[in-house]
């Protein structure tokens, strides 16, 4: 392959042009093996924010991410793989019940996962709140799991995309994060090199969103859509709201506490709904739609299913999760309904309370969190619990508790319902 | 001062909106001290050249940039002061005559250059192919010469405007050199700091130039002149054509001595008309718009000026240039008038002859470079001279010849004329 002028690579993008195949391989690659400076990088990623890709920058660049490292083989698994992969939300455990769920349903589901940056630790941050449980598997560990129990959540080794390692820790301090062609290659160079067979996206919209926007958030699933499409892997999205938290915990071990309701068979209705929900495309994009994931809920299947996954990384499912040392409780000062409970101060309270990291060295408190009593719609009386906060230290109860109070409101007429999952693309 | 997150300047910039002076100082301040990452000030410089600023974004970092060093006082100086800058252009060698003659006419001339990463060398360069004369002068030693000379073109210390030294480097490797508030505010943060009490700004427009069309020229001129008046110094701007490199010399040595026959009373025209034109804003800026520098040009008191000038930098004035060791003549096929002689094209051929440099750290060769014979307009008759290509080294004349050979072209008709002042803004 010939080599470029970062500058020049740099400046065709930043005219507005199109870069060209090799163009994309080469800068790539060179930035992944250090010959393209983080300077020029970033550079050139803040005009690709301010430029926009073609469709066909946008799957090269993915295909040259991938090619940067490893791709994994499943063959050898002897079911049908497929992943899910949210752009993250505040309460988002989805992933604690339904890789089980769908593993109990028949297919294998081999999730890696990265650490989270956001408002609450990432699904790892959450798994390992479970005494025991690790998060790092061998290669060999993570194909024995994934046969045997059809369900495993871990960490992404280093082998996988090292170019998006790289380029999303420079992004993350240098404003271009928010450029959607460098979202949809980050996101699927891993699950394309991690080898599943399908893939269900759940993209969020809403204040507790990266995407604020439906537009936004539509154009993201259609690029990751065809992006997978034209990788061989069967993609399909959903958009889904992210004004309100999912459920009604918000934490690391509150979430996992949470899930296991979800695993009996009961936890919050909006909970269950989009487990279901993805459960259901999941299975559909391997063959398996007639099987109802519903049923391996009620039976129990599925909590067999994520006892045999958390034990199989160590974890002891039925050990006590840690407990906050400090809890304040927030009463309604008045009768009526909650009326709204917004998703991104929810989430800056838990963060404040220490659920998720500022800093990627930072650690993140397993117990802490928030714990909602009500949701958008229910009636309270004055004197009701609306929510606790949780922290491991006092100190870091007053900051969360404005951020909550200003984020859940009562008024005296019910809200209007709002539809959990918006759309369906591909 | 507050401190700020770099990630929030940039995406504020990022998304269109306007800088506060808190967070411009502070980015300014940061950046040249370490704190703000060579990657986000990329991101940074990018989301400027895309996004744009306003007159009064402009002004404060043009301030910051001057704040981030020394402001030299030249107020000891028993002359008025005044400088000119050039944007750069091939063959532009004027400061080499305007600067003894402006002298002569009775103001301070106080010249800190940098070295010229373009087409050619820079104005150092070209004084350095006069044997024993030094760029580098101390501080006493500069105003000393200034006092008693009235003229000195010496290297800009480290001092002065450190932010810009830095960013410039930066900006030539990222893609982002092109931004029109960027180098407004290069270009006058260090002659703001270098204490002239008045300015007089080439900007210049065609192939050969930085700015390749009239807006975006006179753009540029209209910010630098006003950042000059917010900061004090009186600064006046000449748009002027750079589609025809400067004179008949495009080189080092070759450009010292075309300077001297214009000190001598000859030269080609529009190297005389430039420089007087510019020596008369010059003395006009600083109320000596009665002085006629055409005399000083007759009479030899610019030349007197020019000898005291090369001598107080430990240089020769009567020593020989150096020569070119390999000389190829090109002439002309057919009768006819040269019809254009492109500066881009020659500025190329003399920077593969080795007049200039690609990296800062290369050295340049004093002998190489471009002679016109003929400039457009002139009558040519096969087997003329048109041009002649002077290098160190006969490897370097093939590929120059080409990029020369495609730059001069004769035609049967004479080409119309071309003004070479286009416009006067201030």
């Amino acid at each position: 392959m010939t080599g470029f002028a970062a500058v020049d690579v740099i400046r065709a993008k930043r005219d507005g042009g199109v870069l060209s195949d090799a163009q994309i391989d080469w800068v790539v690659s060179a930035y992944t093996r250090g010959d393209v400076a983080d300077e020029q990088m970033a550079a050139l990623a803040m005009a690709i924010l301010l430029r926009g890709m073609t469709g066909p920058e946008i799957a090269r660049w993915t295909a040259a991410m991938i090619a940067s490292g490893e791709r994994l083989d499943l063959s050898a698994v002897p079911r049908p793989t497929v992943d899910k992969h949210s752009t993250g939300g505040v309460g988002d455990k989805i992933t604690l019940p339904l890789t089980p769920l769908v593993a109990a349903c028949g297919a294998a589901v081999p999730q890696l996962s990265g650490r989270g940056l956001g408002h609450t630790g990432g699904t790892l941050d959450k798994l390992e709140a479970i005494p025991g449980w690790r998060a790092t598997l061998s290669n060999r560990e993570f194909l024995t799991q994934l046969a045997e129990v059809g369900a495993v959540v871990c960490a992404a080794g280093a082998e996988l995309a090292p170019a998006d390692r790289k380029l999303y820790a420079l992004r993350d301090v240098t404003g271009t994060v928010e450029a959607i062609p460098l979202i949809a290659s980050s996101i699927m160079s891993k699950k394309i090199a991690e080898g599943t067979g399908a893939l269900v996206l759940d993209v969020k919209v809403g204040s507790g969103a990266f995407m604020k926007s439906a537009d936004d958030a539509r154009e993201l699933a259609r690029t990751m859509v065809e992006l997978g499409g034209a990788h061989g892997v069967r993609t399909v999205a959903l958009l889904t709201d992210m004004s309100t938290p999912l459920g009604l915990a918000v934490g690391n071990a509150v979430e996992v506490a949470e899930s296991v309701e979800v695993l009996a068979g009961g936890g919050p209705a909006d909970v269950v709904e989009l487990t279901l929900a993805l459960a259901r495309e999941m299975l559909g994009a391997v063959g398996l739609g007639d099987v109802d994931p519903a049923e391996a809920l009620k039976d129990g299947r599925a909590m067999d299913s994520w006892r045999a996954m958390v034990r199989a990384q160590g974890g002891d499912p039925e050990a006590s999760l840690p407990a906050a040392a400090e809890t304040e409780v927030v009463r309604a000062e008045s009768d009526g309904y909650v009326t709204g409970v917004d998703a991104y101060g929810v989430g800056l309270a838990a963060w404040r309370l220490g659920a998720g990291r500022a800093r990627k060295e930072d650690p993140v408190s397993a117990a802490a969190g928030v714990v909602l009593h009500r949701r958008p719609g229910d009636p309270v009386r004055a004197g009701d619990v609306l929510y606790e906060l949780r922290a491991d230290d006092a100190a870091r109860i007053p900051a969360a508790a404005a951020d909550a109070a200003g984020a859940v409101t009562v008024a005296a007429t019910p809200p209007a319902a709002t539809p959990l999952v918006l759309e369906r693309i591909g």
